[in-house]
């Protein structure tokens, strides 16, 4: 626990307690967790080795502080917030670092993961002395003057999220077990992302088919809300159809092989990762996408 | 064409055309599209050999008038209003009782069938001089006091559709080929069943892994508008689950298989095979459905 203004008789009186965090994951939504909780007085450690000039410039324009990679356990808390594709990496990564310490700080999952990823995940910190929370995070990146997202925390007898609570952020713990909030984000994202990937393959199925404009028309009159919808969500997924990938593929490890649904969920993984091509590439798609949300009808 | 009230010397000058059609298929929505036409002056015949009692009870209700298979090419116009996997059989009934006729009525499908689905049909009417018609239907069935569903008609070059549009129905007639009708009932289904397809699925999943009440709590904060129109959409379907089997396959016929959606489509169908035999067995999962749905959080 670090605590600050000591040298100052007043507030001595006010024992004023400024954690220290560690963040694994300068993306957009780890660098917006990041500033929130800096904000708010905290010190956000990350490690930015073999990163992107454009996540480094991110990192430090959010007030992150970069350190070695054994430094990292210097924090009270370390999280991981990363595309989902990563959580078992990183989680090596934190298991290593961690080895050998006599008193580790916790380490909590952050990553849209299916509730058994997750306990392979813990499996790797097995008898390390590290305490390993289950998270998920449901809403976009925190943004000033909005409280959410929303955090979901199980596993956490101890509270130790309490001091991300404590720098501005909306944490809910679950009373399930450990794997209770990767089990929410899946159907909660199995839902929302779901039906962004099923709009996207039927308005790119219109574009081809020529029915492009009378979809267009009749979403617009019996479905007004879904046309709002579609065309502030859809242009949004396009720079983050390739992370959605492995979120597909988790959605339907979650359901298992035994679920009718799994099949849907590994469509949608195809979806998103012939997006991701298309958004790196041509672009075709894309304009097609772009051609029928641009439409007036639907397009506020 | 029938005109009435010839008999009546004031009426011979204003010549009432009380036009004849012929509807095969009285379900729910067969049979409340065949009261619209009789309310609105229209005679409606059907055919109801080997149906079940309550479907024939329920074209009596609607005014619908039985007749034998051949009478029905008494009608101005035949429509074709069943579940997609009788589509065709039901075309080949209307191929057969038209073959040998000078002026046989023309013919119109309005089936949730994929393009190509409607144009193996229409092949079955080649040479037959039977005009054929290519329809969807998008909304429920037609309700006293509300002027939807919209039925949308292409290939009608002769305006045939005109006759349903003077009694009472909403009509669109699109500029597109044969088949431009299908395409549109393909994506707008594509995009509203698939997204009931995909919630139940996800519903179903957070009600085994233990999330049923958060998701419930996290939906009714961040998606209200979801909440409410799953609350709905969800019971509403547990009867015409079975009817949606074949309408998704038709969509992943309609996407094809260079489309990697078609798998979501494929996984979709069996996800309504499923609830289709639990409705009709157990009701354990529209137990599970029913107990999330009814939580007061999401149930306005």
């Amino acid at each position: 626990m670090v605590t600050s203004n000591i040298s100052n008789p007043m507030s001595s009186l006010i024992e004023v307690h400024m954690p220290n965090f560690a963040i694994i994951g300068s993306g957009a939504m780890g660098s917006a967790v990041a500033k929130r909780l800096i904000d708010h007085g905290a010190t956000v450690l990350t490690y930015l080795e073999g990163r992107s000039q454009r996540t480094i410039a991110r990192a430090k324009a959010a007030g992150m502080v970069p350190v070695d990679r054994q430094e990292l356990t210097k924090a009270e808390l370390i999280l991981s917030i990363i595309p989902p594709s990563e959580a078992i990496k990183v989680a090596d990564l934190v298991a290593d670092i961690s080895s050998g310490m006599p008193a580790p700080p916790p380490f909590v999952d952050l990553n849209a993961i299916a509730p058994k990823t997750m306990q392979a995940l813990a499996a790797r910190f097995e008898g390390s002395g590290v305490e390993v929370l289950d998270g998920a995070i449901i809403g976009g990146p925190p943004v000033p003057g909005k409280s959410g997202p929303t955090i979901y925390i199980s596993g956490d007898t101890a509270e130790r999220s309490r001091l991300l609570e404590d720098c501005g952020l909306q944490i809910r713990r679950l009373d399930g077990p450990l794997g209770a909030a990767s089990a929410l984000k899946m159907c909660y994202a199995g839902i929302n992302k779901g039906f962004i990937g099923l709009s996207t393959a039927m308005l790119l199925a219109a574009s081809r088919s020529g029915a492009a404009e009378s979809l267009k028309a009749e979403l617009s009159q019996s479905l007004p809300d879904v046309g709002r919808k579609l065309s502030r969500s859809i242009p949004d997924m396009y720079p983050k159809a390739y992370r959605w990938v492995a979120e597909m593929q988790e959605i339907a490890d979650f359901l298992g092989e035994d679920d009718p649904a799994t099949t849907i969920f590994r469509g949608m993984a195809d979806v998103f990762a012939r997006m991701a091509d298309d958004v790196e590439g041509s672009r075709v798609l894309v304009g097609q996408l772009d051609e029928i949300l641009a439409r007036p009808d639907i397009d506020r």
